[in-house]
């Protein structure tokens, strides 16, 4: 054990740890999830730790003896070592200053190591001279979650990007796939199963470019603003510089907000991430629920699509199978969209020149975007790609169908089509007999009225 | 127009409105939803305002001459009177203050003018010292919303009643209609329409004592506790009283918080009424999607049900009757769960002494009831009263279907029961020649156990 | 009385009335919120439906005598007449059809008097035949709801814009008002008054942005698609017409979604907008709450900030003045955040080709839309305008204050400063003497990293 | 490597698990959160098999040579062994299947072990037919989320009166301490600090009863009702039974509901439970947002309350200690916000006979009851129980105000009052002074109206 201490006093850290005082008591204070920092964000700190060391450095307020073994702690972390010391909880008070020093801690150790110096000896090299020069926790700490939503978000597309072409696979497979349409449940006109698989596709790549979006948003920042957004004691020089490590250390374009001060006491940039996730989580669900409706049966539901059969459906009933892929993408995006609400909430109560809720923020949409990502990959992997369309069952049910009606409308009005769709409904008759009976029409115009192509595409029979 | 005036200054009033200086600063100051305040909750003000003038009037501080003919100005209310002068915002600054002193002024101007006194003369007959007389908004807005949602509390439960009582006819009515019962939206195991009409009615009935329980809790109250809670300025007797006199003015059994500072700094009580509206409204939602589902069709869908027809479904598609009620159901619960939301945002920014969030809480409550109840009679008269089942359409799917075989598990074990399901599904061959084919039980013993009244109550076949 | 029927059967209609059969069923159908269709929504349908009818004339389907009765009828909408015509319930089933059939007649039943025939002579100008031809409610009503918003978002906007100019207004005004800033309610360091107004204008700023961005998203319309969006009865010329004459009619440029069936089945667009209200409702939040704590007292509080009296704050406690302004603001906002919650279950909650919860989608977006703008204009009007800081107060608290040792950092790095933090805080010393004291700066030195300009802005006292 | 199959095929399973092939399944389709099952619900899980088994050997349709080591397989898990063996998913498809599968190959496999057979000789000892027998995860998932909350919620509630008692000690501790209250944040009458603290108390005493109200639903279980409801595979003497076992061995009072079909499709029970944490959460926020505007400051805040320093508050303002602790329960209790809007989203999703969202309701509802009982504990332990407050500054701003005037509105009424407090804010004079100068009163009636105790409690200065 080695002793540290800070103004509030001295403590007992274990001498193996590379995290120190502070952390020691984070973990005291904040024990409510029982989980600790995600790594991704622990990497995203240690970049924005690296570049204003990068920054500090260039400006000369950073010995180069000082600078240089950070530099290096940041990059080994950056490469995936150290992430066991990073214990704190993600739920805690404090606004990230746990988080921060934890970072600012593990890295003044692990430099201190480096240079040959035993942990502790932060009059060589300080966690908060050092380590967190010319920076607060309420600029390096939401400039970490943009560089971790970032990061994460990458993932996120890809996923969302592989769902959507494969959807399209799915669209140019089943194209000529006709089927019923439905509208409230209720038969419509005939669409093709390629047309909707062509549609969710189409609704996903809406959800990427709007992630895009929201994630441009937030590569703004607020780096060099410190406590409260003015600058003090950072200089103008490294404001400009510590932008353009930042773009060079993570390989993105980063840039200083214009209103400094605004950047560090709003967080609305993270609200727009986690509506952008909302906003896609409600039309996964459409299409998981759609999904799951077409799968309905097998002898007794829609029965137009056959999901694969990934697990024994039920523990009592025999040979049972459930669309099990499909529920639980729905279950991710609820949880998505709960997590929305603790992030409005967070957003919300900002007060002053800070927002101390970002620790719950952060949280919430970090847990989105990989409960997103994850749940997405498994629809992919694990339904879409051994999707098998039901043909014969989307025939049949169109053979039946009354619906096809509507296609008459230009040609014989509405009122001489409702005529027939009631006859046809009540005497139980297939429409085209009923149409013909009614001898508003030839059977050659008919057919070339009702034909799949003429169905399905703009245009009326001429 | 006569002049009126407060500390903040002086005032035109039309003459011959009974709103006075105060409500003409809230109709300026607040112009949000283009909406006033609702009639019930004007006529619960009342109620309370009477109660208050009662118990004045008991403890002899204040005198009849004045107490009397407000009194009366508040019976006028009660019965529906002057409902047109409550011109405010519901939703609105200052916790309430401009609705109560809304009543106030026109308590006071109708009283008034039942003495034979010009409007305004205040001097005679004051808003804060003779209709607040002993309160402050901080008790009587509070106690208002709680008597207000009683009320209309009795018309939801109401509704609700008639609800839960057409499906217990309809389990009954149904009782004998074997139909498939679906898990995961796939074929489960036989169960009858009537269980189901059973199983809406009961959760149903959970609804209303959810509710009832709710609104119980509403009725400890804290008149008398004036501004902050203390009871600064109310006299004990006072206090003791107002809790008689409001409970006969309202034929219901209120009670003085035995805290009641408690009482006036916090508004969990509402949060409980609207969560057990946003429950009961999960439930209406349950119910009425399964409706659509088991409408779905008429041709390409499960059409188990069939819906009266109340308006044509579509202003292209002939023909086209959609379940127009049951998706008016659930929209009015998704407000309903939404309006809940607004709710607890406001419960939650109470501070110190007051919540000063109680309009925006009463506004969305008061909705809620209403909407909610309007939802459920709609349901009940437009729907529910002329559903018929298709019988037919039951009794084919379950003929179909291959999840009977569960009912085999006792008698031959989950691993011969899941074979014989595959089995039948692979060749589409009728679940009971597959069992017989397997020769692991007898015919008479197979038909004991696949006989609707056994597949549907507890028991194994003998 | 006049006998109108559909397939559905008879009914009798007013014979003063515009709307006609389907309207009528409507009515009587849904009785949930007691309102009626926004006039605004009223006005953007009849835009579409102009639009509509010129391009159905364009393409010489619809005979002029039929289209030019149509559009002056749909003229005399948009310029304000009829608009007691629409009397539907804004929560409907049926998606929308009630609406669009309620437009459908009165389009045609005026255009029928403009044409001197008799009301309800559908043979002659028929609702769904020609009001409604190449459309479906599952057209129509989506795009209608797209040029609502599209309108209403510009007024929200244009208060959203007075609210910065205002605030960046009182930015310069109060740009040499120094004050103690606050992190966590604590005592930071110092920043001025007009950096914190700057910081509120930049936030609204990008709250107008994130708005326009997501009303640019739903410029994109499906008109065109008919009843699933494949465009049955529908002709190409029709399609790429409407687009044209839809932009001519709103001013603004409307375009055809690439994918009509997705733009048909999915209302993600909805979301968009309504997330980007809801962010900017919790930026204003802040901002409301942040004049509450700094209007706090008058004697026991922050006191920074001197609110116009808008009306006597309490029934019982004489001249307390409270902050109802800035309260209605939070209020209105929290209702925004909530009918996001609605808007986001109506989204989610879409089946196949279509949404059919789109009515209480809209319905909740227009109230925020109005309600937000409403409160916007008011916080303006009655706070912002006649706001007075209290210069005394804010230099008083910061001549108390602790925080400015952190400007110490750089010179004397964190140890010493918190040693001296620590001292004026046992002491109650004033901190600039503490320093003083310690010796380890001169007293100019240390005057020139006090200063109000180097405390507030970047760079190291050199 | 042991060989398993089900009916979808053969798996290779590590010899060394307990689990088996279906949990294999569930490993590699759900890999969501990376979180696996909550060990308390394993726990809850084993006691309701535990409680089947028994119930099972009591109407003799299991051996008891299979059941007794099933229930020592299931007592062991109870102790806490082979906890590490439920490495399924929380957020999973298939309603719960995988973890009923998962906890009943665990048992078969162990008492195997224990009877010195083989893992994986189902033959012998069958999770389907054994361990499951009469039952379904339809019935014993729910019910297992049932014995789990009601377990959690026993350290949630009695967190809770750990907080009530140490709020009630404080009650005691300041009750002469006076002090300003607030309503708006304005000054408003005096209250002690002492009755502040028994509001927080009494307000939280009544979170407790709804949490034991919402827990008290949740004994009602559906044991017995198995796939549907309907009680198929179980017999009656069964469904008696179990209820009993299941009572004994969690020592807590379940019963069968009347209707176990509703039990079986609805979950509303769990909403009632999540709600009335969410309104619990919604007291504690206002509470904890109390503490942290008192203990505003030090120098420029309100500065009513010191809290324990627990560390320091900035990495980069030496000296600044933030009211962490508050904090930390602010956003526990926001998540627990946001997760009843997931638990919502799931219980409205059920359909038909099974609501398939329980494994998204149950893992929002654990987390919720584990953050809020965790964040309460941190509050009593590390903010309450050192909590002091700063009686100079209560009584110093208590001396500046002028609220106390509203004490004098019984004696010269509201006008007089208010010209009082009107002067006093205008020129700065002492109140007191004020209200001697007018003469409407004298000094000593005075002094008795504005006395501490006349100040706080109800009741007119005689």
């Amino acid at each position: 054990m080695r002793t540290e201490h800070d103004f509030i006093g001295e403590l007992q850290v274990p001498d193996d740890v590379y995290y120190g005082v502070q952390t020691m008591r984070a973990i005291d204070n904040f024990k409510i999830t029982g989980q600790t920092i995600d790594p991704d964000f622990v990497q995203a700190f240690a970049k924005v730790k690296k570049a204003a060391a990068l920054a500090n450095m260039a400006t000369g307020r950073l010995p180069k003896e000082i600078g240089e073994p950070l530099v290096q702690a940041a990059d080994e972390i950056i490469e995936g070592k150290w992430l066991d010391q990073f214990p704190v909880d993600p739920i805690q008070g404090g606004a990230g200053t746990s988080v921060n020093m934890n970072v600012n801690e593990v890295l003044c150790n692990r430099a201190l190591e480096i240079i040959g110096k035993p942990k502790g000896s932060y009059d060589i090299i300080s966690p908060n001279n050092h380590a967190n020069m010319a920076q607060s926790t309420n600029d390096s700490f939401p400039t970490s979650i943009k560089v971790c939503l970032s990061h994460k978000a990458k993932k996120l597309t890809a996923s969302l990007d592989r769902l959507a072409t494969e959807l399209e696979k799915k669209a140019e497979e089943y194209k000529d796939i006709l089927k019923m349409g439905r509208t409230h449940l209720q038969d419509a006109v005939p669409i093709t199963l390629g047309q909707e698989m062509g549609s969710y596709a189409s609704s996903i790549r809406r959800g990427i470019a709007r992630i895009d979006h929201a994630i441009d948003g937030i590569h703004v920042m607020n780096m060099g603003g410190t406590a409260v957004g003015t600058g003090l004691n950072a200089e103008p020089e490294y404001i400009k510089k510590v932008a353009e490590t930042l773009s060079e250390v993570t390989g993105e374009k980063y840039v200083t907000a214009d209103n400094i001060i605004d950047a560090t006491n709003n967080t609305d940039g993270f609200s727009d991430v986690s509506s952008a996730m909302k906003t896609t989580a409600l039309v996964l669900i459409k299409m998981a629920n759609d999904f799951r409706m077409m799968a309905s049966g097998p002898r007794c539901g829609f029965n137009e699509l056959k999901l694969p059969k990934r697990q024994p459906g039920s523990s009592i009933m025999p040979g049972k199978v459930n669309p099990v892929i499909a529920e639980v993408l729905d279950q991710a995006c609820y949880q998505v969209i709960a997590n929305d609400i603790a992030v409005s909430l967070g957003v919300e109560n900002g007060q002053f020149e800070l927002n101390v809720m970002e620790p719950v923020i952060s949280f919430n949409m970090f847990n989105s975007m990989k409960y997103m990502a994850n749940a997405v990959d498994t629809f992919v992997d694990k339904l879409l790609i051994d999707l098998e369309p039901n043909k014969e069952q989307c025939q049949e049910w169109l053979d039946k169908s009354v619906g096809v009606v509507t296609a008459m409308l230009p040609h014989i009005g509405y009122e001489n089509s409702a005529m027939i769709a009631k006859e046809a409904y009540n005497t139980g008759k297939p429409v085209r007999q009923v149409i013909l009976e009614k001898g508003l029409i030839s059977q050659e115009k008919m057919e070339k009225i009702l034909s799949p192509k003429q169905m399905t595409t703009p245009g009326i029979a001429g």
